[in-house]
């Protein structure tokens, strides 16, 4: 098989499911016990939080578990809004943000608060003038996500930062759940106030994440209860989990050259299809500067994203039409709808994404199975 | 070391540790991914499910993942509290529900809504009564745990779910977390809308639940995005450790004399140790009808909680001064002062709980060590 769907979840790797089943074995006191198999828990698990609070280049006191990235945004985003909204109730955010930040805008949007949802370029790029525009006295807080998770864009984060940074009053949150581990982000230089990550995105496990909040910003919980984590976070922490991400975390610094040969074999595989395969739109940017190389979405009008996936699949080559979240909605991409493409290139997508696993032959092989596999389907359809 | 901390957490099995490694190696995949690495993730989650719903004897569909009991307990009340905050704003709980109940209806409280809180006996015990009495044409929610975590004491929830079958349109939520799968509950026979489940108690993994939600009641989520779980709760599921928790729940059907073998164990510790030790209390019921055998809570007026249970830990003894989120905190037990202790009384109490995995030389081995260890602190504290 190969596995090219990364962004929607990547493969645990075999030593953090070794950390996970050592912890869940010897190490399964509660971190919140008093005798000392809670202590060697709760140690363990502070472990953890200065591994990826160095990896952030962050204080570990700066560091909360939450149970995986869409808790994380959702926490930062209604945290913000329940304890600032005194001060104010707008927030600022992008026409292309991933659900877990889009619909709790909408969410609160419902409860009163106002929202601008910024346009993007063609290319899925905001600008950081649409930002200052949008700031009005009112605004609380502007969560922009760091990469795309439908085009690889980068969004100019430190730029942002910049920018916010004359306005003391406006708090910076940043989804870099695409990014961490693979893109470097100096929270600190970039001004972020609060950044979510999420550890299956990077070989870590499933249900567990982590937000990051500056210190001294104070934010409404979304789970009360035992007071865990600071108060910001109730709930007996998923030790194993957290463990397995910072096993995770440590994992990233063994692919210095990810990005360098992704961004080869993108373009390697990119002069290969556009060549050889007529009717195909590449969406997002192919600039070395502004996107990832290793998400790649391309629409081929005519098709249908859900048939070309099962194409592909029966070749052994597993990719996804956008998110998987909304992968079984019949509706288009609202990310490809926001880049200007209309809806029967958005209903032809697919997007494929790479990880520190995936191989240049594998890209040859999909490049391959593409050139096979679309203009039969081109033919079927008549779209040629 | 002999472990008797189970209402804390407890060791997840070997049987589940081996699925979860099993999913992790092998089923990564996205549920929510079209091609078949998310179709069999799926699939897998489903059967999960179906395990854990026949347990329950309700539809596979009125389960809702969630990470842990804290999240299911925060989504039933908060979820409810929204959704009919047009038909009411009034709530009805204990005094002595967990803290991821109570600091709940607090927060609801904080924000404009009206919340009951019953008193209870000296055993801990709620009555039907003092529910009807509570009924307002406003109230929209009762929410009473089966198990108290502290002491043990049993909610009488079928008499509570037949009273509140007479009143339609109030809810009723129970926090089964210390119950599931010891204690038999027929959510169908108690007219129970809502109920709360942790896997991480009965030997699961951590950093996993789910909330039973009966068909057609409305909720409004905490956590959006993705729309996975019927839209109640978005977030990538945490497919390993959902089947860790299926396991967990296959594996408690292995043990159909756990709540005999604890009763008379139980007894026989209780029995000793008073017959033994001078300036003790038990707290909660020691009936068998009205109080589980495997939480144990007893107070040693005169010396400090803490310090037994350091005490204890030297003798290789793990047990817990109150419920284990908040044993940090140096304030005596809201539940203890309900049921009437002082708070000296309070602030010397240890909470023995029992698990699958106890064995009657432990229970006998902890008795011993009390009566080692009590006296000579009770010497040295000039109690007696």
């Amino acid at each position: 098989m190969i596995y090219l769907d990364n962004s929607a979840t990547t493969q645990t790797h075999p030593d953090v499911i070794s950390v996970m089943t050592d912890v869940m074995q010897n190490l399964y006191g509660n971190p919140s016990s008093l005798h000392k198999e809670g202590v060697k828990a709760e140690r363990l698990m502070e472990q953890a939080r200065k591994v990826i609070a160095k990896k952030l280049n962050c204080h570990p006191a700066e560091i909360i578990f939450t149970s995986g990235g869409t808790e994380a945004n959702n926490l930062a985003i209604k945290g913000v809004a329940e304890q600032l909204q005194h001060r104010g109730r707008h927030l600022i955010t992008s026409k292309i943000e991933h659900p877990s930040v889009y619909d709790v805008m909408r969410q609160l949007e419902q409860r009163g608060w106002k929202v601008t949802y910024l346009d993007v370029d063609q290319w899925g790029h905001i600008s950081v003038e649409s930002v200052e525009k949008a700031l009005t006295k009112e605004t609380v807080l502007v969560s922009i996500m760091h990469v795309n998770n439908e085009l690889g864009t980068i969004q100019p984060i430190a730029e942002i930062g910049q920018l916010l940074a004359k306005y003391p009053k406006v708090l910076f949150h940043v989804d870099a759940i695409q990014s961490f581990g693979k893109l470097q982000l100096a929270i600190d230089m970039a001004q972020v106030d609060l950044l979510s990550i999420s550890a299956h995105k990077f070989h870590g496990p499933k249900g567990i994440g982590a937000l990051y909040v500056k210190k001294n910003i104070q934010l409404a919980p979304l789970l009360v209860g035992g007071g865990q984590e600071q108060g910001l976070r109730s709930g007996t922490q998923n030790v194993p989990g957290i463990v397995g991400m910072a096993k995770a975390t440590m994992l990233t610094d063994r692919h210095p050259d990810f990005l360098q040969r992704s961004y080869e074999w993108k373009k390697a595989f990119l002069d290969n299809v556009t060549r050889n395969l007529d009717h195909i739109l590449i969406n997002g940017d192919t600039t070395t500067e502004k996107a990832v190389p290793y998400i790649i979405n391309l629409s081929f009008p005519g098709l249908k994203s859900e048939v070309l996936v099962h194409a592909l699949e029966n070749e052994g080559v597993m990719v996804s039409t956008k998110s998987a979240c909304s992968s079984k909605l019949e509706v288009p991409s609202r990310v490809l709808k926001a880049i200007g493409r209309k809806d029967q290139e958005a209903l032809s997508s697919i997007r494929i994404s790479m990880g520190y696993q995936t191989k240049q032959e594998e890209m040859e092989q999909l490049a391959q199975v593409l050139l096979q596999v679309v203009p039969k389907l081109q033919q079927v359809m008549k779209v040629r």
